[in-house]
Parts: C-alpha cells; sequence; structure tokens
C-alpha cells in the first residue's frame, strides 16, 4: 500500500481510482492505505449539491465544476447515484451527463450507488473524499438526492451544501427531510425561468425567517448557464468566509466525531462477532427470534463476551 | 415499569400510548419495559406501506384498516412522516387523513416523525412494533416514504410490504431506491384511473421477469376505494402463505439480527463512552480532526480501552 499511497499523493489519478476500488472492496488494506493518508488530508474544501429528483443537480454540478476547473482548481467529484428501479443500474441521463466533464483537466469524478450499501455508503465515501484530498483535490463535490437519511448523513462532511429546488414541484414532492432544509448554506432556485419562481423564493424567506438564518437564494437556470458563475463566486466566498471563521473548528470536530463513529460502528462488529464467534452469535440472535431473550439483554452479553474473551489472551 | 407493562398487556390503549412516549424518551425505563413486554411478543402480523411522496399512501392505508377493523381486527399505524422543510411539522394533509381512522375501535395510530432521529428512528420504531405487538395488535402497519434509507431499514423488519406507485409519475420520481423493490410483496398501482396505466404496469411486469419474481400486481383507486378490499385480501391471504412457508424462519432471523444490531450500537457507544471517559473521547475527537491520528488507529484506541477499564473493576 506505500507505494499506491505514494501515486496517490503524487495526483496520479489512475491510483486514485486503484485507491477508491481497495476502500471499497478490501477492509484490511483500506486500514492501511487510509494510515497513510489520512495525516495529507485537509486541505481540500468539501461541498455538496443535493435536492429532490429532477431539479437539475447533475447539469448545475457539470456547470459548476467545469467553471472552477477553467479558473486551475483541481475538482473531484462524487455522483451518489439512486438506483432505478426499472433497469437496475444508476438513472442514465445522469450517468451521461456526468462523462461531459469527466475529460476536462484536473477533473476526477466517481459515481457511488446507494444499491446495497446498507449503512456502508457513508462510511466509504468519507474514505473517498480523504483520498482525493489527499490527491490534491481542492475542491471535493458530492452530489446526491437529497431524500433520505444516508443522503443527509453523507452531507453533513460537508462544509459547504447546496439545497437545489424548482419552482412548481409542490410542497409534498419537495418535501425533502428538514435536517437538510437546515444544513443549507445556499439555497439555489434552478429551472428559475419556469412559473411559480416568486412563489418558492417567498418559501424560502419564510424559512430564513423561521430559522433567523440568512441563507443566500439564488436563482439558476443551469441547462443554459444562466446564473451559473454567479452560484460559483458565491460558493467561494462562502467557503474563504468559513474557513476565516472559528466555527470552521466545530465543523471540523463534527466532521471529525461522525467518521470515527462510523468506523468504530463497522470495527465493533467486526471484534464483537470474532470474539465470541460466529456460531454463538447466531444462537443468540436465534434466541432474540424465538423471544427466548430480550434484544437489551443479548446485548449485554455481546458486549461482556468481547470483554471476556480478551481477558483470556 | 411492572403496573405499566400489565396494562400494556390487557390491551389498554392509555397504556399503549404511554409505553410508546417511555421508549422514545427514557432509555433505562425502556430496557426494562421491553424486558418484560419481549416475551409476549410475535404474534402481530406486521407489513409496510411504501412508496414516492403523493403516491396516495394515506388514503390507501385508510382503506386498508377499515376493511381490517370492520372484520374485528385489531390494527396499529405507525406512520413515519416526512417532515416539511416549510412548515417545521409534519405533512399536514396526510395527519388529517390519519385521523379518519384513529376513532375506529381497535384501531391505534402513532405518528412518528424522521426529523431529528438520526438513525435512532428504527430502534425506536421497533420497540413501538413490539408494544402493539404486546398489547394484542392483530397487524401492525408501518406506513413510510420509500425514498431513503431509514426508510428502507423500518420496513427491512416487515413480513410484507406494499410498494405504492403512481401512473406517470415518471421513472426518475419514482427512482426511489432498488433496495424497497427488492423488498416489495405486492405492487399496488394506485390513481389507477389515470393515463400512463399500462406502461406502469408492464414496467412491473418487465421487473417481476428481470428478477425472476412473481410479485402480484395490483390496481386500486384508493381515494373512491375501488380494489382496495381485493387488495386487503391479498394481503391477509400473502400473510397467511408466508406463515405456512419455511422462509418466516428466515425473515424472524433476519428480523432478529437486525433489531440486536440497533440495540447493540447504542449500547456499545453509551459502554464505550463512559468507560473511557467523555473527555478523553473529545480528545480522540479532536486529534482525529486535527489529523494528528487517523480513524481507523484512533478506533483501536475506543475498543482497547473499554476492555482497559472493565480490567481494573
Amino acid at each position: 500500500m506505500n507505494d499506491l499511497a505514494k501515486r496517490v499523493l503524487s495526483g496520479d489519478e489512475r491510483a486514485l481510482a486503484k485507491a477508491i476500488s481497495v476502500v471499497e472492496n478490501d477492509a484490511d488494506n483500506a486500514r492501511l492505505l487510509m494510515g497513510i493518508l489520512y495525516s495529507h488530508t485537509g486541505n481540500a474544501r468539501v461541498m455538496g449539491v443535493t435536492g429532490p429528483p429532477g431539479a437539475g443537480k447533475s447539469t448545475l454540478t457539470d456547470g459548476l465544476v467545469t467553471g472552477f476547473a477553467s479558473s486551475g482548481k483541481r475538482v473531484g467529484v462524487i455522483a451518489v447515484d439512486p438506483t432505478s428501479p426499472f433497469s437496475g443500474g444508476a438513472v442514465l441521463g445522469d450517468r451521461i451527463r456526468m462523462r461531459n466533464i469527466s475529460p476536462l483537466p484536473g477533473v476526477f469524478v466517481r459515481s457511488m450507488a446507494t444499491r446495497g450499501a446498507m449503512g456502508g455508503l457513508t462510511h466509504a465515501c468519507m474514505d473517498v473524499i480523504d483520498i482525493m484530498d489527499a490527491a490534491g483535490m481542492d475542491i471535493v463535490l458530492i452530489e446526491t438526492v437529497g431524500v433520505g437519511q444516508d443522503e443527509v448523513e453523507i452531507i453533513r462532511v460537508s462544509e459547504l451544501n447546496l439545497v437545489v429546488l424548482v419552482p412548481g414541484f409542490g410542497d409534498e414532492i419537495q418535501a425533502i427531510k428538514a435536517g437538510i432544509m437546515e444544513i443549507a448554506d445556499i439555497f439555489v432556485i434552478n429551472k428559475a425561468d419556469r412559473d411559480g419562481v416568486e412563489k418558492l423564493e417567498s418559501q424560502l424567506q419564510y424559512l430564513n425567517q423561521l430559522s433567523s438564518r440568512n441563507i443566500p437564494i439564488i436563482r439558476t437556470v443551469a441547462v443554459s448557464n444562466e446564473g451559473v458563475s454567479e452560484l460559483g463566486d458565491a460558493v467561494l466566498t462562502t467557503l474563504e468566509r468559513h474557513r476565516e471563521s472559528e466555527s470552521t473548528d466545530d465543523r471540523e470536530m463534527e466532521r471529525a466525531g461522525y467518521r470515527l463513529q462510523n468506523v468504530l460502528i463497522t470495527r465493533f462488529f467486526s471484534v464483537a462477532r470474532q470474539n465470541m464467534g460466529e456460531t454463538n452469535y447466531e444462537t443468540l440472535v436465534s434466541e432474540v427470534a424465538s423471544r427466548k431473550i430480550d434484544p437489551y439483554t443479548a446485548s449485554d452479553i455481546v458486549i461482556q463476551s468481547l470483554n471476556r474473551a480478551r481477558h483470556g489472551n
């Protein structure tokens, strides 16, 4: 892993892709690799782009990334794709659009599917952010459909979040989690040439009033690139202001706490099941299933056995 | 908690409401209560109703529950509400509709908001299912917007899941997680008087073909009660078939394993942070934040200190 780490640190894009495969598929080597790379992280600015399906997030991301790249910045993009129920794969349109920016110099795009991740997505995503960071990306942008818990979790690690909304979608369709609205740093009204733009803007202003915050509201028409460079400027300005403010430390602490928590959950289960023995663990589960023991008492047994097994060493 | 448990077991609805408050707000008493109630669970049939916002889940749920109740069944309903970004509360329409069934004899409705739950929702939801089960509900129905990880997680514990879709919504809007499609036991095409019903049905048939499953597809117009009693019959028939088949044991094992896992995560953090000391834990987080230590190495320290602290006892 030493050699791979060196190549990642030199900014080699093929090594970057290889390193991402390692963290996705090989827990032991992931540990070694992250042990080397982690001390080289902390330079990239991490931002999220989120909003309901059909809000035009990918087109907007493309526009922003093109702008950042043309001013000489290196940008890593993590596109968290919802999987289509009909094709079984990622929603095709997004994939095709993402490719428009892939050939740009200094831009590295990686898709991650939510399919089958079951809690592991956030963990893997944070490793990928760190790898991109260590590889010298100036900005890491996470694009995600903002409708579920996992999406909220992922963008909790970012320094700045754009929440993209569309006029005329209706309150119910845009009833994305309050958690997302709370971590919005900039509201983007995309497709702002549509009817209902005034209504949506006044709703957002009302939301600002309710929360006693003053989150900028920016109108764009991503498909014709209107307002996108202004949005890019606002993003860079906000990031600059963040870094100068004291709240950066709080965000870093929150991010680190969250990071540690995710790693701990994975490690805890791996150690507990190993020390207890897989068969004993399964027996315990079957006793919970047959109501011989309640889950709280069962949890005590697992935690105690973790301790007992170590005594014997 | 003994007295409360007895009243829950006798089916007292006020005790049921009180017990739910306990598991939501008081971890220590929740443990005592669940320790008593858990051995009395396993009789209720747990089902999920899920689908994108606007699919008419609440109206459909009302129709189904009214049907079950009129045939003498006791039904518990857990409505997992997405919180509205604009009102800050649950989406109002759903709440109002839910109240139509609340006064029915033998029906107990409880709303749980996703807001702020951050992973704790599934844990609390499973306790609530068990309490309703112990209180003698024949059916526990969980109604949830099927767009996020937490929603998928919740309905993993149910025996039978309805996935409600609507014609003409578009593939992208309905691009709910593949995970949900995979746990569908019945597809419901609601608002089946709309254009596009044939197209949606053929997409679902294609999905059946792809997955080599034969999931029933049932059309309803919930608002005028069309097809709802047929759906109710299909639900009861499928539940009956499930209970007779061997796969019930597998589902019970999966459910118990999942249950134990959720309790363990909560317990582990509580024990680890207590044994290590809150200050030491925060120091470790700050070292991860400042890149002095990587999260994997930090996780070893937490797990070891859990052990060391117990040695000292």
